[in-house]
């Protein structure tokens, strides 16, 4: 298939809407970013990336990053499962109602509850949580260069309340064991990562290669990619994860920087960014830009 | 793919499990089904049928004629998402909670709630929804005796104070038009279909292929047969749709009767009945088996 | 104390807030009323009135009532508080919320759900629950020409999908046990019941007599006396029962025909109507002037 | 009325309880208090103190505070009312989802989330909230020695994190103004406070003078006493309020130390102690002997 032409028909099809919505206004550096910004980039399983617009331009990743924290917590063979679960959560992403109802285990490993609880995991195995998340995306994205944007975490932490409610809560359930304040900072780092689609699309190859890292090793046994992927279909795009299977059919993760990437098992990855924002947190001209590909190319999972 | 051999495979796999769980107990034509049946069936998209054990034993198909409905209603062109959403739950499937927070819209089709918003429609839409939907099942499946159990509608009828309320409930919202009643009885007349296994495997090919009846005629346009693909994964399983698309990766509907339905889009329907039920009201058996299926043929959509 | 002289003071203080808020309009029958109109009045303990305004002018009882209702379950012994809470709801007055997370037990007998099973209680000890009200309510209040409105039951029988689901839900959990049709023909009934503030007043002296009816035979000992009245200061103005305690320090019972009773316990009984209502349904004007007779008398029970 | 009789027939009538229910046991000084104690003591409006049992032997008042602490937010003039609400939560004592639902503004003053705004308001009038309440309990008491117990304050914060949530998610609302952990340390102390029934019974005097202090002074109008009592009434016992209404009628506020004190207005004040509590969190033998006082005097409110 001729991803490139594919891309660049996408572009002009969505040009219309690049700019609708509004990028998140919680923290000044993501207020700031110009909403005209659009790119969108595929990986195939082989590693070749094909780019369109602002593809090479980094961005902050955000949520995206809970992929692949979760993958690298699952990778050694933690048994994550008994603390967080796997069912979509039907409540927004940083609900506490859901979370008293269930004794303090999230929903999933995408909302914000269960994303701690998941950072917490990878701060308990490897010591450096964030660190080991930048070094593991850079190996896998090829791109030495990446790093934290220190603005975007301070911002963050300044703005933390909500986040260091839900860890504190969880806590109090024993379900968080690394003290709330050094969470939160590998957390918070976490979502400071800024990244181009075509480092996104190259880092998430894995989740297309069923398991098998850049270099050929196994990250994840085929069972476990597949079910990252569809924990990502169900729960990967906030409390709009069945209109996005159902425009756009494919296992995604959505940050509110604008980022989206998506899957397509066996064939490609893809990585879109907007920094225009619906109301559920997802951008606008990247879900139609998705939405356009499936069309396009048949390559819905359904 | 030779689908019988992978189906005897099955079979004997999953016989340990096989008796486990327990039937649905609410209504006595449920309670009272043998525990230790097992049958499955696989369409091809030619129409071809392989199946094993009790696959030509007819049950009862409780909530899988969900998708059957919604597919009539959605090829009459009804505007239903209006009605209904398209968003897993998070809750019992025959909660009020969300709909009382949500003014009387349905999260979506599958749900009590919303299935029974579909037959509402389907109900102004035709004027006789069950009977339709009878027609319609008897034609795809090839079987002309299928026919309504009138000792389970009963019974259903007896037990139906719960969906009388859900009912009511969005009649004040002014999302159900037509005499409760009579939206009742329709409702309970279309969970007391009797198929087999062979019969809703063959019945359900429009859904992997594309929109398409058996007659080759078109019931759904290509996007809207993956819409309803999409929505049995998000929302297909009760609350254990997450589980689901973890552990078996494929769009499925299930019912209290002890089937599931699930779909392999391009290739094949399955359909898998064992009466015992797990604590979220899915087959145990049937599980077992969808997930061995995928397993032994790598056919997950993920 | 001279209650006619403090009657007119209230009535010419209250006069600036008479006409504000909304009356009901769910109902025409209580939509069509003059918001200008107003009328409280007082009855002692030994049975004198006193009044002003409106006071002679009878008006839809609706919710009052059910303090009625509930006595007369008391006072034939019935084990009510197996069946329902005494604890304040903490959302509307129609709310199936809790009653979803408290597996079908209302949370008090004057939110709606509470008092359809206080009605199917009543229907069950004597087999005609509003004709049995209507009699006590003639005998207590002196006017033997008390009736229904059929035109108001009709109308809340018209709009009644909400109480139907309550009703059917409670039904699904065993606590209502007649016929849900029957069960809801005589809750509207009693809502329709058409009284003064002369004659509300005077019906509710036994709960100012610690118990004492109209005619000196006992109808509830001083501990249920005591009991209703605390349940009528803790849940007796909707979701508004702390402002009320707060403003007011009176038992008190409201209906969105714009009346609310008051008990001075061991003095006197008051009735206020006045059909404007504020956002949780209670009479503005009417709610003022209690606040203006605690404040001027200083017979608040604080 | 001979107060002193009267207490001692309800230490002889409560005897057989006394030892029943369960000392809290999330804090080792609490969990460590002989369950056997009773104590009881009634002040009269002038100031004269009666008492049984244990009645001059301080123990943890944790919640009862909450009253002393509002009631110099509110002498102080603040606009408190904005922030909390007045109804009761209908749900326990430390919840989330009310808070979640209503915005970050607690439903009342008496809920450990609004106990928490409340602090912080009085931090925020006075810069030393803890002292300034241990002050003001002294000269109320007449009791110099009061003090906080060091052991409970840094139990409550080794087990903080519950709290910890609360405050942080209102702070994310902009509803606590405060740094988190300064707040904390003063919530925590004023919880730590210890004191005998005599103590309580005698600095909570001002809710039945009508507002004024031991030395005649007035600390808040007449109408913000009663407005105290009737938060007492239908908020003060965590979510048995409307029983504790319905048994003793008075207005009170227990603490899971096992104290409680109860308010008659114009009267009396009373302060029980006995650690063993019920399933919600009151004082078994306390409640129990407060029935009996209103019952062997009359003197509820009702």
């Amino acid at each position: 298939m001729d991803y490139q032409s594919v891309l660049e028909r996408i572009a002009r099809d969505v040009a219309p809407q690049v700019g609708s919505g509004r990028p998140a206004e919680y923290i000044p550096a993501l207020a700031s970013v110009d909403p005209r910004r659009f790119g969108m980039a595929i990986a195939d399983v082989d590693g070749k990336v094909y780019g369109v617009g602002d593809w090479q331009r980094p961005f902050s990743t955000q949520s995206i990053t809970k992929v692949f924290t979760l993958a690298l917590v699952l990778a050694a063979g933690d048994d994550l499962w008994e603390r967080v679960g796997r069912e979509p959560s039907g409540n927004p992403f940083n609900s506490l109602v859901q979370l008293e109802y269930e004794n303090g285990i999230p929903r999933n490993p995408f909302i914000n509850a269960g994303a701690l609880v998941v950072t917490d995991r990878l701060q308990t195995l490897t010591g450096d949580a964030s660190s080991e998340l930048l070094e593991f995306l850079r190996q896998e994205s090829g791109n030495p260069g990446l790093a934290f944007d220190p603005e975007v975490a301070e911002s963050e932490s300044a703005h933390g309340d909500r986040n260091a409610a839900l860890a504190h809560f969880m806590a109090s359930y024993g379900n968080i064991t690394n003290p709330v304040p050094t969470l939160l900072d590998h957390y918070f780092w976490q979502c400071a990562i800024e990244m181009s689609c075509a480092d996104l699309a190259l880092a998430a190859r894995f989740l297309a290669r069923h398991g098998l890292r850049a270099d050929g090793s196994r990250l994840l046994t085929r069972s476990e990619a597949k079910q990252i992927n569809a924990v990502m279909l169900t729960c990967g795009t906030y409390d709009a994860a069945g209109e996005f299977a159902h425009r756009v059919g494919l296992p995604g993760k959505s940050g509110v920087g604008g980022g989206i990437v998506a899957v397509v098992p066996g064939r490609c990855t893809l990585c879109v960014w907007s920094p225009g924002l619906d109301e559920r947190g997802n951008s606008v001209a990247g879900v139609t830009a998705l939405d356009r590909f499936t069309t396009l190319t048949g390559l819905s999972v359904f």
